[in-house]
């Protein structure tokens, strides 16, 4: 048996784990605490989430409210977050009176996409090129020294899956896009790249600095979301190597606890780091029915302070393909008959109602290679998807 | 894709299954619904359960009331059970107005092990000789008969996990037994067998008859409460062919339709059958995190008449060891840390208050071979069983 680490939350009773957001991340971590009979409170912002609908346990109200969360740690050993919705100067404040908070105040700020860029690159890190804008001059002086219109503007806070995130073609948009970023009125400025590929390294690390880094995984994007992952990531093993090592760095760096994501741009053959999330990763889906140890128990595990398992793959090859809802298909809750049809599948749906271009839900398949698990995830996938364009040519 | 059988509850919305039941075996099914975005009410008989703890769909009521089951049946598309407390001809009048109940009420019915045994050996299955007894001369008849005592005498219902099983040693304990046996004043009586080993085949089967065997597993007991299982069973392929062949006889005889559990004496190298359930099972934990599909998640596609699931092994051994309470010792939910530490295994905690005696988890682990999976579940099983004895025996 491994050392027990100082500080750890071993203690005679069950511990109490509080977890912010109630999304589908918070739906898949209760999944894994369920099982280890870790006992969560969930802060969610509405019972129509997608935890809410298969926990007993919630609290509702804004996580950004001081005095929401600082009831809300009452009672909890450790809290933790689905979601970066949080303000950082609060955290600290919490942990200034003694709460045990995982990733902690220095991990969050660095959720703010202009803190997180400008940091990355003090810290040495090769990031793409990029200007923290605040007027249409500085965006357009961007554009003429990069190669000029389109490019990529990124709202700093409450992005996820291509929300928050848009190409600008002249100035006209930039000005729009600088009116619709609210009263901080800030993007960050980026060329319009386009990678050779895209890459994820999950991984987790503890209080005392023992981490695991899951294998690295190819992210298919469309349209700024993640369509479709496949791991281990078929690029050279000298990037694969570096990749892992940047992003236990990164950990390192900023005192990481719980489940890091760095997600990276391969430009040129070299590395770029796009961006990262303290935090499980709709990238590290795979981990579920791939991994033996999934990013969701690693991630309790970590900021529980408790021995982190196996990143192993459980086969040579593992795909998973994202469920999105169509315009006018039918709920996929109705068609899992259909693709559980399929010869080892794994359905994952999140329990919430369709809308058009809503993540509702992951495939995943494993496979002696690459080209079977992502064909079979991907057609399942195209079964749930019923409407939605664009998924089946990611499965072909 | 497979065609679609007719009767399937695919239809444009989710559907709702009602879950009778909210013990440990709820709770392991109710995971597999969040996952496939399955609704699932729950059934259960206090909130202080195992599947409560972490549901929020949950009513309570006694199950052996029409009314209840009446009412909790409304809104539900199939009704399903996690144990056998319920009464058969109220099953078969919810039947008859229309609900759809599986497995039925002839498949509830052979949960009566008096009548289970009867109807067994009508049959024509081999199961180890046994007298339903309803006073003492019967009882010393059938010892006389079968070597003298002692003999076992089951109760016909309500025994789970080695309750409602003891020895007798004499007409002194029969009469003793006999009056414990309350109203019905039953008891089913048989040799004291000393098993080479014990097996058990779990099997889903949809209404059409499409069905799924599980490899055969080898289940460990003693005092008549299962310690610790591995798959596949090292036993003859001939006695691996006939367990199955039993079981899938047995279920196209009764109908069944769900997860049929059939255990197994291994007598003078032959197979009796010893002991029928249909539901998921103690003995296919392994199934969790050692098979492709779950025994839950393939109960639950039963039911549905959904396609079933792959129910290969995941690797060529899996050892599942149970969790006990002990008479003094901590709370296994505040040692799973240290049972983590050790490489590579899957801790399964119910949500229990422990008591002496009382199964709490269980854990399981994969491996190359039997023995180093026996060994690391085992090693798991004794840090979280800290003061009950023996089970450490089982592992060694």
């Amino acid at each position: 048996m491994k050392p027990k680490t100082n500080g750890s939350t071993h203690q005679s009773r069950p511990p109490v784990v509080g977890l912010v957001g109630g999304g589908q991340l918070a739906r898949m971590t209760l999944h894994a605490a369920a099982r280890l009979g870790i006992d969560v409170r969930v802060l969610a912002t509405s019972r129509d989430e997608a935890a809410p609908a298969i926990w007993p346990h919630v609290e509702i109200g804004d996580p950004l409210d001081a005095r929401v969360l600082d009831d809300f740690c009452r009672g909890v050993d450790v809290l933790t977050f689905d979601h970066e919705n949080v303000d950082p100067d609060v955290i600290e404040a919490l942990v200034r009176i003694g709460r045990v908070v995982r990733p902690g105040a220095s991990a969050l700020r660095l959720c703010d996409k202009a803190a997180q860029r400008t940091e990355l690159a003090t810290l040495g890190f090769a990031v793409p090129p990029f200007s923290v804008c605040t007027n249409v001059a500085e965006i357009s002086a961007f554009a003429r020294a990069h190669g000029g219109w389109p490019v990529v503007a990124k709202a700093p806070r409450g992005g996820y899956d291509g929300r928050g995130v848009q190409w600008l073609d002249g100035e006209e948009q930039a000005l729009f896009a600088l009116a619709m970023a609210g009263e901080q009125a800030t993007l960050v400025i980026e060329p319009a790249l386009t990678p050779e590929r895209e890459l994820a390294v999950l991984m987790a690390r503890r209080p005392g600095g023992e981490h695991v880094v899951y294998p690295v995984v190819e992210t298919i994007q469309r349209d700024g979301t993640c369509r479709s992952t496949v791991a281990p990531a078929d690029v050279d093993p000298s990037l694969v190597r570096e990749a892992s090592s940047i992003a236990v760095a990164l950990a390192d760096l900023i005192g990481m606890v719980g489940v890091l994501a760095v997600e990276f741009f391969v430009v040129d053959g070299a590395l770029l780091v796009n961006e990262i999330a303290p935090r499980p990763h709709n990238s590290g889906h795979f981990t579920i029915d791939g991994c033996v140890t999934s990013q969701f128990e690693n991630h309790l595990r970590a900021v529980l302070d408790w021995p982190l398992g196996s990143v192993q793959l459980v086969a040579p090859a593992v795909a998973t393909v994202n469920v999105f809802g169509s315009a006018d298909g039918p709920d996929p809750r109705a068609l899992v008959s259909e693709a559980l049809a399929l010869d080892d599948v794994h359905v994952h749906l999140y329990g919430k109602s369709p809308r058009p271009g809503r993540k509702l839900g992951h495939v995943t398949a494993t496979a002696a290679d690459p080209a079977t698990a992502i064909l079979r995830a991907g057609r399942a996938a195209e079964i749930l998807n019923q409407g939605w364009c664009g998924v089946g040519e990611a499965a072909r």
